[in-house]
């Protein structure tokens, strides 16, 4: 029984994949292959529906994940946490792509275009793409699955629209060391066909993991993407000693704007008010390991961005975003007061003091027309 | 030119009150009694509209008024903080009330209606209330707002429209410590009128403090309700030593349910977004001074009821309200499933440990249509 490749859903088998490959060894594409390899072996010992899934991760460095396949830990993104026996850790990204049924992007958001063509070497047509990156292009404003679709599109020879309709997104209140020391979880697996989300969804279930599914893509993606400048502006907060309530109201406003957004490129409200939307924001804000609030705390405490740069040794993904976001915002015109802010002190057009009267110095007005 | 009763903002001077009363000196009253103190100054010193406006804090403890009006401190209940030379101080309620335009209602939820015939004796029949407490009444199930409507119609003899018209709410983000240190803060003014909340707003404004207007008096008291209950699940959270994911999914979730409750008793959408729903949620389970989230905590950790109620020396309002609420939800069909899980830990009639199941066991499926 085969279907043309625009139904891409269908032809899934509702017992799920057989083989899955997580690219990207970080902190969390490491915790999420531990998620899958764990979902595969509760869903072996499952009566329900024996599934006898391989999971697979791959890196880059040759040597980190030779030491990771002999030791089953990754002490340099995941400390002390112990990956599964059955998860299959290599650097040989033929192997770990070939006959993948989902192939998993876990690397950076502005590196992931520049990996996808060797990726598409090896890429079955009938493979489903799920992305974990958060972030727009820099340059193009594009979407993470956007940029799947269409770099998967030309490389393949196949498209976009044939990509367009098997890239998935994974997003939610997900702080990764959490997830590997499994404390319990929600996420949001987004894909253009309510099928094949719970096909995603159900490979990635486990008893401390638990993704409900959605087909608002963009909304989704959206969520990820502007959090990151959120973050950034409570961590400038942070940084000029703000309290809990400047930092509740910056939280309720940025969410604000993010969803005006995401509604103006045709996401849905719900979505944005979800884990995916509040949930994502609001963990991540909660986080004193956040990378984004760290760079905005240093940046309120008076540093500059060149500073900020050398003294983090990992990207705050909000600091590369924010550009495209507000670029993104007024070819959609929609006002992002917060995101045009955290924009301006990166230039360091604007100083870190002028950030409260931005946010709260408004004149004496409704808030429900406050847009 | 005089107005009928029916349109009681309309009359009201532009410039705001001449007089207005804060009846009960915790530290939210005493607190919100600086702000329209220092707003009265301000606006004394603007060139725009001087007003000599009087404000007085009432408190019923003769000796510790006596105290605070000498020192200008009140050590109790906001240590360390100064109290604006123009604040009058009293326990004299009948001298407090008489003449006030504006009578700021800052008593416990569950201690309200007994106070208000006193007030009633005193109050001008043209005064405007505003209730600063949040709860729903034990027994009743009633919002403070329909409490003093009630209460004060029937002691007035004026009856409840009368006093519905004139009475409005205040709600927000607002750790009332942050506001006596003077940290930015936004809040929420909703008034059944648009221009009687501008009109209320106008007098509490200043430099720290900004108020925002709506007229959603209904979505504005279930936000500053139900998140006195969240943040009881959030501290149980806590307590159990969930992370960051979790709570945010936690408080995420509510505020989904809190906002399906308002929305079933006629209040907004926008307003369970904005700071009155969203933000304080967010500002109340931030932080870790929190009576509820503390209560919750202690509940977390395996205390009874009975231990957490004799450990603590304030009252956690949310384990009061929390059975009102469900009880408010049942009546109107409205799924609260948080509510009912920590009313249920409250009656002992699940382990604190059946939480986690409760909030994030549930079927695999659309978040969407979660509800």
């Amino acid at each position: 029984m085969s279907a043309p490749a625009a139904a891409p859903a269908r032809p899934l088998p509702p017992a799920g994949p057989r083989k899955v490959a997580v690219l990207g060894a970080g902190s969390w594409g490491t915790t999420f292959a531990k998620v899958l390899a764990d979902s595969a072996r509760e869903s072996a010992h499952a009566a329900a529906g024996p599934l006898d899934r391989t999971v697979v991760l791959w890196g880059r460095d040759a040597a980190a994940m030779d030491h990771a396949a002999r030791t089953h830990v990754n002490d340099r993104y995941v400390p002390g946490i112990r990956l599964p026996e059955r998860l299959v850790i290599t650097s040989n990204l033929a192997a770990a792509v070939t006959g993948a049924a989902l192939v998993v992007l876990a690397v950076p958001a502005q590196s992931l275009r520049s990996q996808l063509p060797a990726v598409a070497e090896h890429l079955g047509r009938d493979a489903v793409v799920l992305s974990l990156a958060k972030g727009l292009e820099q340059g193009t404003g594009l979407r993470m699955s956007e940029v799947v679709a269409e770099e998967l599109g030309r490389a393949t020879g196949l498209g976009p629209e044939h990509w367009q309709a098997r890239t998935c997104v994974l997003s939610g209140p997900n702080l990764a060391m959490e997830i590997a020391e499994e404390q319990p979880t929600a996420s949001v697996v987004a894909a253009p066909d309510a099928e094949l989300a719970t096909w995603v969804a159900r490979a990635c279930r486990t008893g401390y993991f638990r993704p409900y599914t959605n087909t608002d893509v963009v909304g989704t993606e959206i969520g990820g993407v502007v959090k990151n400048v959120i973050a950034l502006s409570v961590g400038i907060a942070d940084g000029r000693h703000f309290g809990e309530n400047s930092k509740a109201s910056i939280i309720t406003r940025g969410l604000a704007e993010t969803t005006r957004l995401a509604l103006a490129l045709g996401g849905k409200l719900e979505t944005l008010s979800g884990l995916a939307g509040m949930g994502d924001l609001v963990a991540t804000c909660s986080s004193p390991l956040s990378r984004n609030r760290t760079a905005g705390r240093l940046l309120g405490l008076g540093k500059s961005l060149a500073e900020v740069q050398e003294e983090m040794t990992q990207t705050a993904e909000g600091i590369k975003s924010a550009p495209a976001v507000l670029a993104l915002a007024r070819r959609h015109d929609v006002d992002m007061p917060i995101t045009e802010a955290v924009v301006a002190i990166l230039q360091e057009k604007i100083d870190v003091d002028d950030l409260a009267p931005l946010l709260l110095g408004r004149e004496l007005k409704s808030e429900g027309t406050d847009s």
